[in-house]
């Protein structure tokens, strides 16, 4: 009896040995709202849904992640048979694939100086192959050369994010500027390092452009408060706000950020998915266009094979580039990365076909032609909902929508009732999660509340994806939700 | 020239605001040898041998990194033909693949409810279906049920590992005990995240059992020193010790752990890698089988699709599971893996393929048989390389190298004379590091000097992979190895 006593006592000392006190508080800061509250509670009821509870819907529209082929955008043939033959290189000889899917696997295999097994470790920054090719393609988008040992393929854009986050933050005031409303994934890790976000607000009047003013004011409060600031995020095309910057405001970004002493974190990883009259212009190019010093701004730009025209989200592949960077510093962040020995090769080599896809003049007419047939199919739809979703929205009782110029997302503003922010307090909900919450329920709409990227208090907002593949179930969508909202509104008006 | 004066001036103090004195000391504190010296001093030499430089071999041996396939060890058929079949599933309905393959490719697009699309983002933790599966798995294997919500996929066992870490240090004293020798992730990992490392030295003589003793002496000096020690690294078979523990001595550290409070980390990545006749015991199964309060000692232990019989290095997947944690502690590993979004899709469906392969009762004989004689030839391969390397290595001159047992690695002690030490001083280098560099002058063989995992003072090794394929070619690289030391040791005896 005494014994077990004291093996009890033993247990329930033993039972605190990791506890919300004892673990890493930076961890315990971090918070991520795309995969919170909606996800967790459409998990539940999609559960609740499997055993037989009835609902006020029948399906549930999962507008919450930019994940485009879970509506069905299919992926890149092209793409899709030169991993496949890489995968099981037994099909190559078979006939099934084109010729310039087989040459391309076996310049693949021939360019590692290796057997067929290339799935192997590569390099930290991955396989040199890729990597000349991303520098290609970095050289014939923007005209401004790259060094692949500047180059660092990644699971994900995230991956290399994270990296450079970690890389950046030194000490607990040690802050880094991110814009208002921004993509959490920033929040999140400057807390998981220890750091301190500085927020600049983007101005949603005039369709999310960066507001300098706030720019300079929270960035002279920082200091005031005497934060180290160091880097400023830049997304763009814009998420959660979906809109482009144009090269006078970049321009006016990369002045502020040398004369401040910033590193620019560019997060390029919509860079394809524009849907208005405006090209794309990257940071690095405008930097490398820039006057001395200004040329001299130092910048990390990411992009992903999850978004874009290939969407490919599982696969984890992308890159992420260094411009006027010093080596030992380059140095640092190969170092800061040995630890996960080696980005998988499967996404490093969809980031090869990204970047180095079939081409007029050197692919055959065949595979060319269908690559841009596909890619025009998946363009034309992102930009026809991207319109819709927009003008569907702003025809919508107490909600405006700006523009979705770019990327895979509508950010609408929702006037939210003093009776209906009274009943989100009733749920302990902010008042924009409680108005998505209760989209869910009604009708199985799946948005992340606006609250969740940040926004100007007392405005409320929620972020919605312009994936929905098929037109028919967008309108239907669409429809479901204005009822939704009206009923809401004549509720809690 | 005035306005240049400024700009030049500007330019110089901007180019301080990343440098090696403002970025994480976390990270410039962080070493990890296996990609260190020998690596980058290889591929100098490769690039010079590309240009026409002439070595005194014309072949390198990459005995330094665990990537099996490098040396043509070939991938299973069931397991690349199912992962085909997912990436380019136009190729199931060709007759291509036996039905078990299609079946089960079919099985896991329906599982997951989509269409075949299913290369999406999946949740922070990995596909239900395959954790369902790991879980199965860890029953058979240990007679000992887990729990989805507790099992983690990951990029590669060092993915999960890293978060790990990450949750447990949180204030600079936090301490973590590791082997001496280590596998130096976790050297790395601890510096990374701002901890302590303490070591405990396994035994050499007693072929790197853990010396208990010493285990207990170093945990006291730690509390001298005021370290707060939260966790335990266990390396079951070791690396780079290539040891295998017995239940008795499992037994002592489950004691150990729970008497002082630690969490245990076990990784277990090699436990399909035994040379010998004694079976894998997991710690996991050993906590379970413990007596109150024993069983209740919290673990983490992790599995790789890298190691294994797979040996699929470049796909970073594999599992990690969590016994006795509290729910909240889980939940802010899910929060610390949040950012990160999900593990890719195909690493985790080669994890379920590694949990879950052809078997007989369920699968066509054909399939079965064909994966159980793959399987046979790659463990009778590693099986008698294991044994040829220790046995030669006995063999040389100033050599002794104990039993490989399980991993992939000896790790032989050289017992360097006065003189070469000297001549090692004179390079600058570690003793052990200076005999290696003149293997791969000498001969281009690959190995990781022992200094890397940290050894004894005063005795020197370096860790060689049981992984070259072909038998002629491991003959001859002991051969122009003991050729090597002959020559090193005549030189400076």
């Amino acid at each position: 009896m005494k014994s077990l006593l004291k093996a009890s006592t033993k247990f329930f000392s033993y039972c605190n040995v990791l506890n919300e006190n004892t673990i890493s508080s930076n961890i315990k800061n971090a918070q991520y709202a795309v995969r919170g509250l909606i996800s967790v509670k459409a998990d539940e009821m999609m559960n609740e849904m499997k055993r037989g509870k009835v609902f006020p819907f029948n399906k549930f529209y999962k507008c919450n992640i930019g994940n485009p082929q879970v509506f069905g955008q299919p992926p890149f043939t092209y793409h899709r048979q030169l991993l496949a033959a890489v995968m099981y290189p037994e099909l190559i000889n078979m006939g099934l694939f084109p010729i310039d899917v087989v040459e391309e696997a076996k310049e693949i295999f021939s360019s590692l100086g290796q057997n067929q097994n290339i799935i192997l470790y590569s390099d930290c920054q991955g396989l040199k192959k890729v990597r000349e090719s991303v520098r290609q393609f970095l050289l014939e988008s923007d005209q401004v050369d790259s060094n692949i040992s500047k180059i660092f393929l990644v699971n994900g854009a995230s991956d290399g994010i994270t990296s450079m986050i970690s890389l950046i933050l030194k000490n607990p005031n040690d802050s880094i500027m991110i814009p208002i409303p921004q993509y959490p994934l920033y929040n999140a890790l400057i807390s998981l390092n220890g750091g301190q976000a500085c927020p600049y607000y983007l101005n949603e009047e005039k369709n999310w452009a960066i507001d300098f003013e706030d720019l300079i004011k929270n960035y002279e409060i920082a200091k005031k408060k005497n934060l180290n600031v160091k880097a400023i995020v830049i997304i763009n095309p814009g998420n959660p706000t979906g809109q482009l910057f144009g090269k006078e405001d970049i321009d006016k970004i990369v002045k502020f950020s040398f004369d401040n002493n910033l590193t620019i974190l560019a997060d390029e990883v919509y860079q394809n998915n524009i849907y208005i009259n405006k090209k794309f212009v990257s940071f690095r190019k405008v930097i490398s266009e820039s006057p001395f010093p200004y040329n001299k701004t130092m910048i990390a730009s990411s992009n992903s094979t999850s978004k874009g025209y290939l969407g490919e989200c599982g696969f984890r592949g992308g890159y992420m580039e260094l411009m006027n960077f010093p080596e030992e510093i380059v140095e640092q962040l190969r170092r800061a990365r040995y630890s996960s020995y080696s980005p998988n090769i499967i996404g490093q080599l969809l980031t090869e076909a990204m970047v180095n896809p079939p081409k007029k003049g050197r692919n055959s007419e065949d595979v060319v032609s269908l690559y841009e047939q596909e890619k025009a199919v998946i363009h034309k739809g992102l930009q026809e909902r991207a319109i819709i979703i927009a003008k569907s929205l702003n025809q919508i009782k107490n909600i405006t929508c700006q523009p979705i110029e770019g990327a895979m997302y509508g950010f609408p503003r929702v006037f939210l009732t003093p009776k209906a922010i009274e009943a989100a307090k009733s749920r302990s909900l902010h008042p924009d999660a409680f108005y998505s919450v209760s989209a869910l329920e009604n009708m199985g709409l799946m948005v992340v509340p606006g609250s969740g990227f940040g926004q100007k208090d007392g405005t409320y907002h929620f972020r919605i994806t312009n994936l929905i593949w098929n037109k028919d179930e967008l309108h239907e969508m669409l429809k479901s939700f204005s009822k939704f909202n009206e009923e809401f509104f004549s509720k809690y008006s």
